[in-house]
């Protein structure tokens, strides 16, 4: 147990929630101030957020609070994609062993589920706080309070001006999110501070698959289904009612974009050329697809995270990434575990504990955010190409016989914890040189099952 | 003539300056916002400026708004390097051609010259006016008044509450440097504005090298001095008054770093081992040294630059670069000249003039913030090395038979305006991987005056 601190979280975010509860588990005051009303009460503002795939890393972190259980309940497995071509085939690519698989959540659900698990841990979660600014000297925030107040109402009191209050603290952490207020309060007071905020052309949307009658999934449950059109793609995740979430990852500007597809016809053409079959899952889509908003994708690098050793940025605040490889949240997740590592071994020394944080930490967020930008055109374009099909098979192979010494890729950044971000992205980038070396062999069709072929990627890798 | 607009310029240092020039010249009634006040009537903070080295793409930006002779008045020409070894030898390296020269000036006196100029031509220039946001839909800009008004405190106001204002414009300029307001307003408010500001671990101090008597220059006048030290350098740019500004760059943080030396004694220690000759110009070195603020060097690289036909950033609000290729300002004035060529071809279309600026302009932005970055190297280790020496030589001796076709990198960036920087920096990485190869060549000490070398090189160029 360390020394009771007064501890401020910044977002009442998965990253947050789950590391509220982290704290509060060793004996700390915690309180998050979350800017939004709370999700509980208020309904939540629909069409922005992507069904999440909670997989090994996270299990891991959810694991060591006691709370995977919990969690679990509200989680499908999916074991493998679903690959929908343009000519309505649908094929199954398993990622990775019997057993292995990721878990489609609903983002909001499992935020309310971390909520009040934080809560029943003793952490006070306070709604409608936004963060105004920081006083990195006297270790005091300042809030402005969002719900306009009755009472002032009543005092006679103007009910436009917000209540303002200032906060002590013994330790702050901001995880509120890719657009964090507490970054942005750290860079603005900061001398040295690097950054950058990266937004790719592509944005996405969110589309609605129903439940079929008596709840019954349409499509098959527990697959993440993806139709790859190269430019675009459409994904679906299900959801314990029956329904898909979907996503349209699609071009911001440009000739097919959302700037263009303007009208009912508009979308129901293209929407019947690139994704017939989608056609007849959702009627009302083009309803759908123009009612919704469309977002933006953005990758944020920073550094330093942490300041007067009583500060530190953590998940998305950190290091915003795109989500084509499902590591948003499990990154985050990772965030607190790691964190937790570090609590053991340096007990109530939260210099070290903040500076060994960012200093480990940096290197594989930076990973994860460049492989999260590379795995776009993997599952846009490749995953319907007979050749990366068969790479993977060979590689799935590999695995098998050689179990430690071969491990793919995606493999190793969702269902190998023990392996860190920044190994991965490094082994990934021998193997795959290999690979595209191998793939170029004559007759490799043929040839891919036998143990000569297998032992020469083998010696390749060792060298 | 363009149609007379109402242009608000944020910022009065150099690059806001010219411009209001420029647009003040082709009838448009220009007021410039600076936050800092007049600096004609209050004295500067001193010590944080580096002197300047105005070169060809500066001068050419100069003259075609015909004051050109005004600035040379106040500017000393440097047409060479002076290079101070660790052993007390200087060795002059010329920069460029016989006639080529690079031009000291003073920031300061440059600064308040175009200020004095831009009023001449009918600008008016409002000083304490800090921008607080942009409302970019009304095309208004609030600002606060940071001078304490006397008449406030009389009618009983409090004194401390700036005076507010919002004034309404056609056309918007940012031009108020690295850490721009403007800009922070437009990436605040902005969906997907690309952004990164990168710190280098050098920071700088300036020091100051009196005149001896009478006005006496103590060192070569007609010189930019370096004492290239590898991991720090000092240089010294001089001043009409026969001074020489000097600017130390020197690690942030590390053994030898500002952070560490902070006594005297440590500071003469180090300057008697390192910079013996300037320990005699400099006779309260230390005093300086202590004195002095130490500030910090940042890369700024943002997109999109423009917003809804009205708005712009320039110069360092647009592309913020380290100092070491001598471009900053020669890079900002060249971005007026750009803008006014635009405005030559696109009349009253300012949406074209705009957009064409910043598509014309960022990839050369780009290229000269990483020329900038390499250059440190250049300056503060190879300058000494004989081998480098060589290489210079032979390139001029290349220049000099094929003036058209090789041209030194350096002259390219300094003393060629019509070649693009993003031009400048593919053709000097091209002969740069040529000129490695020669420098490999056995007895080319020997052999480099040879026509048959310079025919290989030219050949290799060709390819």
């Amino acid at each position: 147990m360390q020394t009771s601190k007064n501890i401020i979280i910044i977002g009442a975010g998965l990253v947050g929630s789950l590391l509220s509860i982290y704290l509060a588990k060793r004996g700390h005051k915690v309180t998050i101030y979350e800017r939004r009303p709370d999700m509980r009460t208020q309904k939540i503002v629909a069409g922005r957020s992507i069904n999440l795939a909670l997989s090994d890393r996270g299990i891991k972190a959810l694991g060591e609070v006691g709370i995977l259980d919990e969690v679990m309940k509200i989680a499908i497995p999916m074991p493998g994609r679903a690959i929908h071509t343009e000519q309505g085939q649908i094929v199954f690519q398993p990622y990775g062993k019997e057993g292995q698989a990721i878990n489609s959540v609903s983002r909001g659900a499992l935020n309310i589920k971390l909520i009040d698990l934080a809560e029943q841990e003793g952490v006070t979660v306070l709604f409608n706080e936004k963060l105004e600014t920081v006083n990195w000297k006297d270790q005091t925030v300042h809030f402005s309070n969002l719900s306009a107040s009755f009472a002032n109402r009543d005092n006679d009191i103007e009910a436009d001006t917000p209540q303002q209050s200032t906060i002590p603290y013994q330790l702050l952490f901001g995880s509120d999110g890719a657009f964090s207020a507490a970054r942005l309060s750290h860079m603005l007071q900061h001398e040295h501070f690097n950054y950058q905020q990266y937004y790719i052309n592509c944005g996405y949307k969110e589309l609605n698959i129903p439940a079929g009658e008596n709840g019954q999934f349409l499509i098959d449950k527990n697959a993440l289904h993806i139709w790859p059109r190269k430019d675009y793609m459409l994904i679906a995740l299900p959801n314990t009612d029956g329904s898909f979430t979907c996503t349209l990852f699609f071009p911001q500007q440009g000739a097919f974009s959302f700037k263009n597809l303007d009208t009912e016809d508009k979308v129901t053409q293209f929407f019947s050329a690139h994704f017939a079959d989608v056609m007849v899952l959702i009627p009302d889509l083009a309803k759908q697809f123009l009612h919704n908003p469309s977002s933006s994708l953005v990758t944020v690098k920073c550094y330093p995270w942490i300041r007067e050793n009583s500060f530190s940025l953590i998940g998305d605040a950190a290091h915003a990434i795109v989500p084509f490889f499902g590591q948003g949240m499990n990154c985050g997740f990772e965030d607190c575990s790691v964190l937790n590592n570090l609590i053991e071994v340096h007990g109530d020394d939260w210099k070290s504990i903040l500076e060994n944080f960012q200093i480990l930490r940096k290197p594989d967020a930076d990973a994860i955010a460049d492989m999260a930008i590379n795995n776009f055109r993997e599952m846009s374009e490749k995953t319907a190409d007979p050749k990366f099909i068969l790479q993977k098979k060979i590689e799935a192979r590999l695995h098998e016989i050689y179990p430690d010494q071969w491990i793919p890729a995606y493999t190793q950044v969702t269902f190998s914890p023990q392996i860190r971000y920044s190994e991965a992205l490094q082994r990934g980038q021998k193997q795959e040189l290999i690979m595209q070396e191998i793939m170029k062999l004559p007759k490799i069709e043929q040839t891919w099952m036998q143990e000569t072929i297998h032992e020469m990627i083998l010696n390749q890798l060792k060298n």
